[in-house]
């Protein structure tokens, strides 16, 4: 048994993306003579301002997404991003095929209690996981022994209005636990390449009342 | 434990969708007064024949479908359908509620000493979900160790497009045993209401070398 | 020169949509053990409440509409639902193949002289229409020289959500008039198939800010 | 009257976009330690071969593309991509603003006979228009009259896949000559960005028998 952290890596986003989304936006009104060095952070604002969300999207990021298995299928079900997921068929779970530990991601908030009996479970499954691997089943057969809290790992690459939108929805106090943590982490990152855009989510917020469902 | 196993169920078709097809279709090429009582069937199969897949993406069909969390989330992965999934957050996973049995698919192929192992892996993982709820842990918390061969339900909607798509990906005998089983039971039932699209699928085949990745 | 009214043609409905909708709905919840006869109408008004839209994508709705090239074209942008158009590469437009007359759809709002202004600018379109035609010019030259009044006929298929968010945009004294022609005869016809949902848009309302941008 | 030739601007394109690819696709086989400097390019190739398409969305690039309305309205056909387009309501089209010469896309392919008769066309067009915005027309009744050779502007961003899918239709015999003109521009700028995906489109290609129905 092995125990990592949730994370996430920034692994691109477009360059100056105010400045393509600008250029875009302007397309819509014939009003490219408007373009100055500085005037691409207010335009931002102004589309954000008055929901033009179609004009942003023209700016994307890609993150590398470390995770439980129940949470990357939540992810997941965002269907307007793009996705690369540790195969769950052909990968053996521990460190190197075969043999090794398998690794797990430790849910959050629980007291000493249940984190011992969380790895009393953790660690009976990875028993049973390579002990059927030993005896010959199938990757696919002996993974299903696995529970929900082995390690995922995927590359997710959305627009900046598909980012905004799962932000508005996981950047929230009834999301789950783990889906913030991710949530928040993300926007930590893209808030640093566009704070027009994303300043807004660098803190979780308990006023909205969506329940992540709207998606 | 309680162990079930994977089953589909049609709640929806598009009545006649071969009628439905030839009147959109009919409509790219102004060719309306070539309708008859039986020309449908023709036109979807010369559409089929010719490749001109977006005019089926009119008819649509709906199934719940009951199998486990892997293959669940290997579904789901296919962006251009609508599906509604049990929340694996609200949901405790027992019978009506806490302190149930958990349910489990068995995978397939197994001989008997797995089978054994199998079951006593997933009798582990109910005793270590059912006592952390007894000691006051979320159902989101204690779901973390069950495992992947818990049941799962959903309801997945997607057009005639799509399904055929997902067919010949999950009909083949490169796709994981589980997901063709399946994907061969989706198969039979829309080979019922629209045999000119999905009679090809009633059949696992052997012949194709897509290994699934091309969705 | 031939002039038709904007129409729309209701081609298929899930039938009953409350009660496929409930069925989806509650497989989230676990709640399946409260469908009754009544139930489904309630239900769908909940979950329209809590805006928990990502249900009510299970029912389907197709329509043909009748409207000219420029409001085609808006409609087309909308890209979660299924298109049908008249191909504007190989169909001549003038009736029953070359040599007939071009259909228009009148803009609404005009007074006589604009109206006698326009009828004059259709008749010289159709002359040099039929006139490139008839020397030999291919017909996707020739089409170049049609205004965008000239009919264009497509048959859409969305989900409800979709249509609901159409309505949204498009039923507002914002949206271009003719395109706030098209989604009120669409918004009536869905009214009578599911009133749970649509209702709200059989009359077009004023208050909303929302510039049609946010699709 | 003013006429404009097609053309295609590279407004941003992922950096090294093989590079991420790469460890995009390196996540689903844990193959991450196998990356070297010179890895990338012969990846990408291996995953085009095999048509493992999917990894190669997380690339993205961003055009400009001027063009004619009809061909616009076929490019925002394809349902995958982003696009920010000409405003057609409240953007008069005129050199800035009312009153100017109206811009157009002359077709490929016509003799001196029938460009004299086209240029005839636009002018009464144009003459049209414009005295009906100096009547008093709003732009939205005025621009009805317009053809749909009129000049139109749009910022176009999809993934390579989606780029990948367009070029294959587009770069054919059997397309439209224009939009296979714009595809073609858009093919040699990919090239240089990524030749390991888009070298194949340089070149328009008479085997392919698809007739851009499969989008």
């Amino acid at each position: 048994v092995r125990i990592v952290k949730q994370s996430v890596t920034l692994l691109q986003c477009t360059p100056e993306p105010c400045k393509l989304i600008e250029a875009a936006g302007r397309t819509c009104y014939k009003s490219e003579c408007k373009i100055t060095p500085t005037s691409a952070a207010k335009f931002v604002k102004m589309l954000m301002k008055r929901r033009h969300y179609s004009v942003i999207e023209h700016a994307v990021a890609t993150f590398r997404i470390v995770t439980d298995r129940a949470i990357a299928q939540e992810i997941t079900r965002h269907r307007i991003a793009s996705y690369s997921a540790e195969s769950t068929r052909y990968v053996t779970y521990g460190d190197e095929g075969k043999g090794g530990p398998v690794t797990y991601i430790l849910p959050s908030g629980m007291d000493s209690w249940h984190t011992a009996q969380w790895m009393g479970a953790c660690t009976d499954a990875e028993r049973s996981y390579l002990s059927m691997l030993d005896h010959g089943a199938r990757p696919e057969q002996a993974r299903s022994v696995l529970p929900l809290c082995v390690k995922s790992e995927l590359v997710m690459t959305a627009n900046f209005r598909e980012w905004h939108h799962f932000l508005r929805l996981r950047c929230a106090t009834t999301a789950h636990p783990e889906i913030q943590e991710v949530a928040l982490m993300v926007a930590k990152e893209l808030a640093v390449q566009c704070p027009e855009i994303f300043e807004e989510f660098t803190e979780v917020k308990s006023k909205t009342s969506n329940t992540g469902k709207d998606d």
